[in-house]
């Protein structure tokens, strides 16, 4: 499951840096930290909300989807109904020495052949924890003849005074958007299909959080829910129809492991990929993810195995990506049929259906009955109602039980003989406007931490600019926190005066710009570097002495590959706007009045 | 405190606005509801990030600030050092026969003419209850007899399994700031003033929330903590001198009522803001207010009280819109001294101090005592030890008292005479590179949903457009949900295909694109009118017959003018740009290929 060259150091690496630069740190670290809570620092907070807006252009305002923002506290009905309350377990064992808490089908994983030892159950993973002599992690203790119990990792807390209402921290932003759909729909004018999306904190009480923001309490997600009718709607597959997904199938992981390269129009028509709307989101999202900076080298497509998919999803597909030689599951999509909005419409009296409308009323055949009580009633004593009742069914479900001279009705457990024409059948014609269709949901669900923590890992890059070991961040221009840093060559008033304008004209265009004037000027790159700017605009005794002041020139380097170039300050804000629409900085060389350094 | 004329059924045709059309609606609905929880329907969740991507604009990457995101869950120690797992409560009073809860302050304020109750005290204002005779305002029993009580405000949860810790939602952003700030100055490498901002959920537990979103339960929050120095930053006033500040002072609120109209600088001379920093941010809110929309005729900066100020807060200064009669608080202004920093300090082993270097190392004097302890020991026995340590107190905090014979010194409650002599004061030369400095606090908090409710009640306007009444939303095309509309202006094939390639193309373009075909023109034009989208773009007959099909042209029309202009469908995205960075629709008139219809 690890690449062929595994950098042991890669966790390490994006860790220290993260801290020193300010792209997460554990959250209050003053007070001895908590277990798996992240402050994202202002470098971090930039990157993550412009992998955000990245996703939100492409899967919202590209999409002409809709986006809602639900709170993260709901009440409990709603976790009844999704089924979390009952169902959102981990397996625990607490140490009976020193009360520490473990996942006990981790240890067991750990310690044995077994990949999935949650589907063993309960009872098998406690027996596993004395077969196998586990002790505690922490202490030593042995663990073998300790109860495993399901612990719910959502968070509770009281909503209101006195007799409080049960609340809990979401933990997947959905459910805000499945509890509201019988208004959503509405917005949508009950035309399907029609999408909405949500970023926003989920929460898992994790037992054991790890790997830094890999397995973590409060996170951030990107989920779309697609409504979809279940058998009129297809996907404009032709879209993303070559698009190359590398697919780690369940039968591969099975057999020989290998991850298989196909289009998206291959996986359909041979079965690889069972939905078409699952295989039209990882062609969209293969293509979003290169552009975001993921490397492509260490990117997957894994297929849920048939033990590990939720009952109510017909296929699922996870995308992984590799950091330090760990697979990272950073998006899930599924197909989830019906289950959410039967759920929610089983638990409330709303309707979470869509209305469609017929082009032209329909005129059906109703079967009913209209069974004479006056007959039932001596004959089956106190059964009769529930015969009637059965016989109005049955009549619904299987009109041509009437055909014969006696039908058989179960009520009350018993099966009764009735004759046919007590029964009353009669079949008449009815004109119907429409039907009520329960939409069927795709859902790609993002987990952005992570793609964060990725786009971190992939874009760490070491190189060597004039003799010095150098760090930088190979972020696309879009994504980084920085765009550029303004600096005055050397800390003259003439030079800090001009540096400053520039810097206040780049910020009024909304430019997210760093001034620095501190040290040599290559540290000062260094430091660029480290975070992912793209761009360092310098203002020298050129900039200052050029006679035409309102025209002078300054230096802009790229990030990459260290080539400068001389522009005129009035076209900085047009040649950064290209350069973070995605211009190369080679090109800019080609515009007028810009000159190689 | 109500303006002369108000609209009674604003708040109404607000809410009935905002549900029907996506902007907000009670969370769980399907399930009877919450109080005090909102879900931003798609038409609102865009508005309000566009509130607080306005924000981030002027109050972040303008001032060159930093930007955080800290989890809305935060361990117990944070609050204990802030101060809100004590302090931070109402007064509750529960019915004793319905078990209604109320805040009883408001109850007492409601009845009587007392404004500020919650300063009289829980005694005092239990007395109240029954001296006014009050009864339970859902069941009407009477409240006499019933204790009044503190209801800290905190949503409390538990973090991990087991032996859990106590964690809590956080009641304001600010404090996952300040926890932080023994990190957050390094990145800031401890140069003073430096920014922190973080927009973010908060919570608060209301006894009773209520008028929509004005007293809800989780809110957004958009917090700037600005660290200066206590002593030698100022603000940078010039550049927002002439702002003319609507203020309505402490005295007039005790006096005359009314509300003064000064400019910043003129308010800071004649010392009615007493902080330069508050009357600077006073100044920069003013103009940002009216750019997103605030009515300033609508709007007054009110200073609090001198018994409704926090006890750390030196002066502090509300921003109130009137909405319905009523004037809320949609962001406090306050200078917080040191405060937070020092309260961390004191609960945790971090330092929250800057050390600010000198220019150049200084020479200072300190004293110091060498106490002769082979003549205290015999003479104050016991006693000899604490006299030691407050002789070297003493010689800190005031040298001169070693001039004399004797020195008198405080130890174990008794006043000592000590020889002088035997204290062996000496005074030395030390060098001192620099000192520590807690840093001060300004502070402007912004509260995102409530700016959010005034936008929309401020841009909610009637008129008359063709003999039929009309609504629509005079939002500033920066903040609009949806920015432009597209529309075939009837569905046959040639028109409905081009349609949707300028649908895509603005999509692709960054626009956030609705598109209608269904129902009348006039009818599809009002639906956006009501939702405040700036721009329709219509496309008719002539766009598809044109001769030069790329270059052919479609119909603009404003929303607040209704006016109309046909454009080349080549210079839409160019167009619309500007609309968006607030080119009047009048003004288009003037470019070239533009022409009014």
């Amino acid at each position: 499951m690890s690449r062929d060259d595994p950098d042991p150091t890669e966790l390490a690496t994006v860790t220290e840096l993260a801290k020193r630069r300010g792209f997460y740190f554990q959250t209050a670290e003053a007070y001895g930290g908590v277990g798996g809570f992240f402050t994202y620092g202002p470098q971090g907070a930039a990157l993550k909300r412009n992998v955000e807006d990245a996703w939100r252009d492409r899967f919202v305002t590209r999409a002409g989807h809709m986006e809602v923002s639900a709170p993260d506290v709901m009440p409990e009905p709603v976790f009844e109904a999704s089924g979390h309350l009952d169902g959102f377990d981990d397996m625990i064992v607490e140490c009976p020495d020193c009360d520490a808490s473990h996942r006990a089908d981790h240890l067991v994983e750990d310690d044995s052949e077994y990949e999935d030892a949650e589907a063993l159950g309960l009872d098998r993973v406690a027996d596993l924890l004395g077969d196998l002599d586990l002790t505690c992690p922490e202490c030593g203790a042995s663990l073998a003849d300790e109860p495993v119990e399901e612990f719910n990792l959502m968070f509770e807390t009281d909503i209101g005074p006195g007799s409080a209402q049960s609340g809990y921290l979401r933990p997947e932003t959905a459910q805000g958007i499945f509890a509201e759909f019988p208004r959503l729909k509405q917005y949508a004018r009950e035309q399907l299909p029609f999408g909405v999306a949500q970023i926003g904190a989920a929460y898992r009480n994790e037992i054991a959080p790890r790997r830094g923001l890999v397995r973590v309490r409060a996170f951030t997600q990107a989920e779309l829910e697609h409504f979809v009718h279940p058998e009129k709607d297809d996907p404009p597959l032709d879209a993303v129809a070559d698009v190359e997904l590398p697919l780690y199938s369940a039968t591969a992981q099975e057999g020989d492991g290998s991850v298989e390269t196909k289009t998206v129009r291959e996986a359909v028509d041979d079965g690889t990929i069972e939905s078409p709307w699952i295989a039209y989101y990882l062609g969209v999202a293969r293509d979003w993810y290169a552009a975001i900076g993921v490397d492509m080298d260490r990117f997957r497509y894994r297929q849920h195995l048939s033990g590990e998919r939720a009952h109510y999803a017909a296929d699922c597909w996870d995308a992984e990506t590799e950091v330090d030689g760990d697979w990272i599951e950073v998006t899930g999509f599924a197909y989830r049929s019906d289950y959410d909005l039967a759920n929610h419409a089983a638990h409330s009296e709303e309707s979470f259906t869509v209305f469609e409308q017929y082009d032209e009323p329909k005129t059906v055949e109703r079967a009913s009955v209209d069974p004479d009580m006056a007959t039932l009633g001596p004959e089956y004593g106190g059964a009769a109602g529930d015969i009637a009742d059965a016989l109005e069914r049955l009549a619904e479900r299987d009109p041509d039980a009437f055909d014969a001279e006696t039908v058989a009705v179960d009520a009350d457990g018993e099966t009764y003989a009735v004759d046919a024409e007590v029964a009353n059948f009669s079949v008449e014609a009815v004109t119907k406007a429409g039907e009520h269709v329960t939409p069927h949901v795709v859902e790609p669900s993002f987990g952005i931490g992570r793609l964060f923590y990725t786009v971190l890992a992939h874009s760490h890059r070491e190189d060597e600019v004039d003799g010095e070991a150098r760090t930088y961040l190979e972020l696309p221009a879009e994504l980084a926190p920085t765009f550029a840093c303004v600096a005055p060559l050397v800390t003259d008033a003439p030079l800090v005066e001009r540096a400053e304008a520039v810097r206040e004209e780049l910020r009024a265009a909304g430019f997210a710009v760093d001034y620095d004037d501190s040290g040599s000027i290559g540290r000062r790159y260094r430091r660029q570097d480290e975070v992912g700017t793209p761009v360092c605009v310098t203002i020298d005794h050129e900039t200052v002495e050029q006679s035409d002041h309102d025209a002078a020139t300054v230096t802009l380097r790229d990030r990459d590959t260290t080539a400068q170039a001389r522009v005129p300050v009035p076209d900085l804000v047009e040649h950064l706007t290209a350069l973070r629409a995605g211009t190369d900085f080679a090109d800019l060389l080609d515009r007028e009045g810009v000159h190689e350094v």
